[in-house]
């Protein structure tokens, strides 16, 4: 950890999934010339949620923010004190109806440390099945789909299908993982990956 | 594209590095319940640059948000009317000293659609070599270094150095794109990668 000081903090936004912050810091080296602006979120989680035949769940929604339907892994928030498993369990079944018995975590991380504060923690499901209707948010409308592992990582590199940035790091640790893997079963989803 | 109507539009926070805006917004479905957070930022930009030994050249910077040091790829923003690639040439040289003649565009997505109107370049930089010292910003304390690239994944795969998940993102497209490469060069990576 870095002796950062911090000689002023002022919230310049809040509201139900964000608050912007801005701090005033004096680092060991001298105060920094710019106020640093900080986005406390809490922690995200997606999944890469696969079904007995290996098909991968994705969700169609529209992205405001880019105005367009985009194609995603599940994901959402961690609610506070909830474990980042029972909130991608949560999110997944309310977003998709589908559940699963076999979960891995693929990997966390900070998801951009230049301005937020959160980490994103990536999933694996396997045997996911469909046990429910969504239950979604007032205003939400979310499509489900299936599409086969395979077809999936060849519409990514084709460039058909464009998932978020942040959501590519879960492929790659999607591999990763399966690369380091000792279980046969993972082991096999390599190729399809 | 979604026929979305924006009834009502402001910002709540700007700086010189983004603006917060929030949107009422009616949809064919209806109105949305609450009004949607927009994150307006210039696109980013990062590479992966490779020098001849295949050292890839790695800036660590205290990232406040997170209270660390921070080791990451060299990344930046594009500024208005500039190129992606001069920016990241920009960005390169200018936080590293750096420069290189080969470079290659592994890939774009939105960064995360959910909240962020911007879209991510990641770059591929090789043969890259320092011809200059670091021209920084005002209270910019960025320390440069190399590691071989078999190295960097191992760490990376290990856990004894965490990229922000946004650049795990770039590892996916250099894989990615050097499985797809006919160029000898390029595919010999691979391995290493």
């Amino acid at each position: 950890m870095v002796k950062a000081k911090v000689l002023e903090s002022r919230y310049a936004f809040a509201d139900r999934w964000l608050r912007l912050r801005s701090d005033s810091v004096l680092l060991p080296g001298g105060r920094l010339p710019a106020p640093c602006t900080v986005f406390e979120y809490p922690d995200w989680v997606d999944v890469i949620a696969l079904t007995g035949d290996r098909n991968v769940v994705l969700v169609d929604q529209y992205r405001h923010a880019v105005g367009q339907i985009r194609t995603e892994f599940p994901a959402g928030m961690v609610d506070e004190a909830e474990e980042p498993i029972v909130a991608i369990k949560r999110e997944l079944l309310e977003e998709t109806g589908y559940i699963s018995q076999e979960w891995h975590l693929l990997g966390s991380a900070a998801v951009n440390p230049a301005w937020q504060t959160n980490r994103i923690h990536c999933f694996l499901a396997l045997d996911a099945q469909k046990v429910a209707e969504q239950d979604l948010d007032e205003g939400e409308a979310i499509r489900t789909h299936e599409l086969p592992l395979p077809e999936l990582v060849e519409q990514v590199e084709a460039g058909s299908l464009e998932l978020p940035a942040l959501q590519l790091a879960s492929l790659y640790l999607l591999q990763s993982y399966l690369r380091r893997s000792t279980d046969r079963r993972l082991a096999s989803l390599l190729s399809l990956a």
